[in-house]
């Protein structure tokens, strides 16, 4: 579905989507003869959201778009010389900018964990300086909410959860983007047609209240929408009284749908009020006027705690409106996605940066690196090592390595049976290296990677912590450097 | 700055972004015959933000650029057709869509509160159902991030804010807007240089732990940051340890620049770690140092709640950087407005309605409506309230009306020195009725109005309740609808 509609989302003009102190540090190194020093930086997280074992790669097809669209146009250079800043030898600079960067990263749907590289730019400082904000923003939210959608249909266990979101998503791009998200951590229709479009994911809705008070009665309503959508007929019951009024219209038309030779499953949905106790009244009347095996909507509000507990309490609901709760990822909705600087090219070869900081959980793991995931037998994933790119890996059994906030300890992974590395070239030479995967492909790989992940690290509250140790060449290089500050340990 | 510079936001192909209930509904109502069906929809929130007295409009010209360019492209209807739901008639009425729908609105910067209609949309039903999730997803956002940016510049007394939040908005327009949101709140300058370029919004920033680590030493960096802005020179001093290292060879850099005979202010950022502790003993080494009147600039997720708890502490600190916890409203993100039918037209003229709900928090107030302010002598706010469009309102004195949320029940406004009606046409005709007003304009409005505000209303905890209140006669007209339900009192 991508062709022809990509120009929504791969805009001209978004060069300036950076933070000021980006181009005045460019400008800076460039004055001082500083910017073609190469550097690696890599985007990580440090933390998950609360209660939550795992993440969801996703992003990088805007991440790559971004890039290769990549210019200073005429106006963004008029407006940088208008701010009094940066000289003409350098805004010549900027207006043949091209990018030379390579950019390796993991694959979206990929599951990812704090503290992993899980892009990573190599270049002049000059142009992986200017990437920082952008890669930032494209990065932290899609994975916030493909997280965050992950949890919610891990809660509806199976049944079908259905993107609502658009109306309180932060802008557009908040909505398509976060619905593209969504769908790739897990749920199965959007009602935002653009995302539709743009992403060719399934699209879905039933109608509003709207409809029903267009109309002199509910009954009316009903029988007009049963009239014009009866193979896909869910008829929304709370706009006036759920029990007395809008569950005993719906049986009625659906009766009446019947009476007339179709075979339609009755379908309801509830947007407010009890919802455990609702969909049981509803349940219990549909099924006793003959309408059998109802379809029962839910939304209002939802997120994946309260559906878990919907759940609990026995409600009659088999499939789940989920919005503002998931689109804004309401009790996180940042990721904490940071961009750091691991090491600079000297002239015999690479030199580890690290940033130190007085907390040592903020210390960065300096160097280029790789990460290899390792399976057990039949497949799980048990763990994940960081190594030096280009360094040699143990293939299976006891791998060894040091804890990566503590790097001085020792850490290993057990029953290794194969590793893989995540990261690959996805960006040189100004261009993509690898092929659109459509959006629903990647939807399968996050899908299937989490089918393969331990229960314990699925948990909704308080689960295990996924291993991600250092290899024991790059466990030195952290502790030497952190060695000239020994009082932060 | 606006003239040629708006493509970015005034993008083709954002017809569909909507809900695809919106176009199922329209398709319903058109081969049922009652597309043309006028009515009039409002745009209200029910709630402000937690602990927070007032709101402010933002967003509006986002609204009008969305209308005045809402067509159905070709490849919107093939798509549309692709989904088989549509037949050709519909899709041929899509393909000729032309809005021909009123809309008035409360002008951008103006402050807002529960309940009252902010925007209005009058016209054809097939029309205003369109727009419901378009105009709720771009008002939603931009009035949540004006009011929490609002909330941080009460909390900094009048000491400069900066927008750093690019970073971790929810994607590029969360980006734009939210900067564009964040400075009509307040903000003095942003970090976003795409919303500079955009908005005309001044733009600022300091450097990165990345400068420091890119050369050799920590002074180096500075005194190459230093020779390069000698005249806007922040010096980010926690790369490795504030008070052992950054604070002495900042110092050391700015006597330098004295001694080059430069008469610069000395400035650092603080980035990391105890931010009053630390600002203190900045400020203590930087005076002992003969540095005068030393600007200190905090970041590191600040919020209106930790810059108040930082200046009762007598943190050293005079301007603040205040990303994530602004551009997503973090600790609540997202505004609950919604978009309700509110009359429709009869042979005999407007019929209001009302969704009633179990909840009667949650009915709306129904008709066509008009909000007044009231102000007193002193051109203070003293409260609004809601009349049917058209009807006469009490000039001065004792204003009488009605609770908005029991009707029954009296209630008034007192010592009235004036009233004046907030809501203006401003798209009719498929035409935008107002200029643009440049947004400096509109952050001056939302800071006016701001100030003549009561101080009980701008309290960051137990803010006053505003008063929003009924006419007489809309007190009657709820009271009626609401009277076919008493079991809802």
């Amino acid at each position: 579905m991508n062709g022809p509609l990509d120009p929504w989302f791969q805009r001209r003009g978004m060069t300036l989507l950076t933070d000021f102190y980006q181009l005045t540090m460019m400008a800076g190194q460039w004055r001082e003869g500083r910017a073609h020093q190469r550097v690696t930086f890599d985007y990580f997280f440090r933390s998950l959201p609360p209660h939550t074992g795992f993440a969801i790669c996703a992003g990088m097809e805007s991440v790559l778009d971004f890039l290769e669209n990549l210019r200073f146009e005429p106006d963004d250079i008029d407006y940088l010389r208008s701010l009094g800043t940066f000289d003409d030898d350098f805004l010549a600079y900027l207006k043949n900018f091209r990018l030379t960067c390579t950019v390796r990263a993991v694959p979206e749907g990929t599951l990812i964990f704090p503290d992993e590289p899980v892009l990573q730019v190599e270049g002049p400082i000059i142009e992986a300086q200017l990437l920082e904000t952008a890669l930032l923003n494209l990065l932290n939210y899609p994975i916030l909410i493909a997280t965050k959608a992950a949890r919610v249909c891990l809660a509806a266990e199976g049944e079908p959860v259905l993107d609502f979101g658009l109306r309180r998503a932060h802008g557009p791009d908040g909505g398509v983007t976060g619905s593209r998200a969504a769908y790739i951590g897990g749920c199965l229709y959007t009602s935002n047609v653009l995302a539709g479009k743009v992403y060719g994911i399934p699209v879905a809705g039933t109608h509003a209240h709207s409809w029903v008070m267009s109309f002199p009665s509910e009954l009316e309503a009903f029988r007009a929408f049963a009239r014009q959508y009866p193979d896909r007929c869910i008829l929304l019951v709370d706009t006036y009284d759920v029990v007395k009024s809008g569950v005993p219209n719906a049986i009625q038309v659906f009766k009446e749908l019947a009476a007339s030779g179709r075979s339609v499953r009755p379908a309801i949905r509830l947007d407010s009020g009890d919802l455990a106790k609702l969909s049981k009244a509803a349940y219990k009347m549909m099924t006793e006027a003959g309408l059998e095996n109802p379809l029962i909507v839910a939304s209002n509000d939802l997120n994946e705690d309260l559906i878990a507990d919907l759940k609990r309490q026995g409600a009659r609901i088999n499939a789940w409106g989920v919005g503002t709760q998931l689109i804004t990822s309401f009790d996180c909705p940042a990721l904490g996605g940071v961009y750091k600087l691991t090491a600079i090219e000297g002239p015999s070869g690479w030199i580890p940066r690290m940033k130190i900081s007085s907390n040592i959980e903020k210390a960065t793991n300096p160097g280029r690196k790789q990460i290899i995931r390792y399976y057990d037998a039949d497949n799980r994933p048990i763990g994940d090592l960081l190594i030096q790119e280009g360094s040699a890996w143990p293939e299976k059994g006891v791998i060894p390595g040091r804890s990566r906030k503590l790097p001085h300890l020792k850490a290993q992974l057990e029953n290794a049976a194969m590793g893989m590395p995540l990261l690959q070239t996805v960006f040189a030479d100004g261009r993509r290296l690898i092929e659109k995967t459509p959006t629903s492909a990647i939807r399968s790989r996050a899908i299937e990677q989490q089918r393969l992940l331990g229960e314990e690290f699925k948990r909704l509250r308080n689960p295990e912590i996924y291993r991600v140790i250092l290899s024991e060449e790059l466990g030195e290089i952290k502790a030497r450097l952190l060695g000239g500050n020994p009082e932060i340990f």
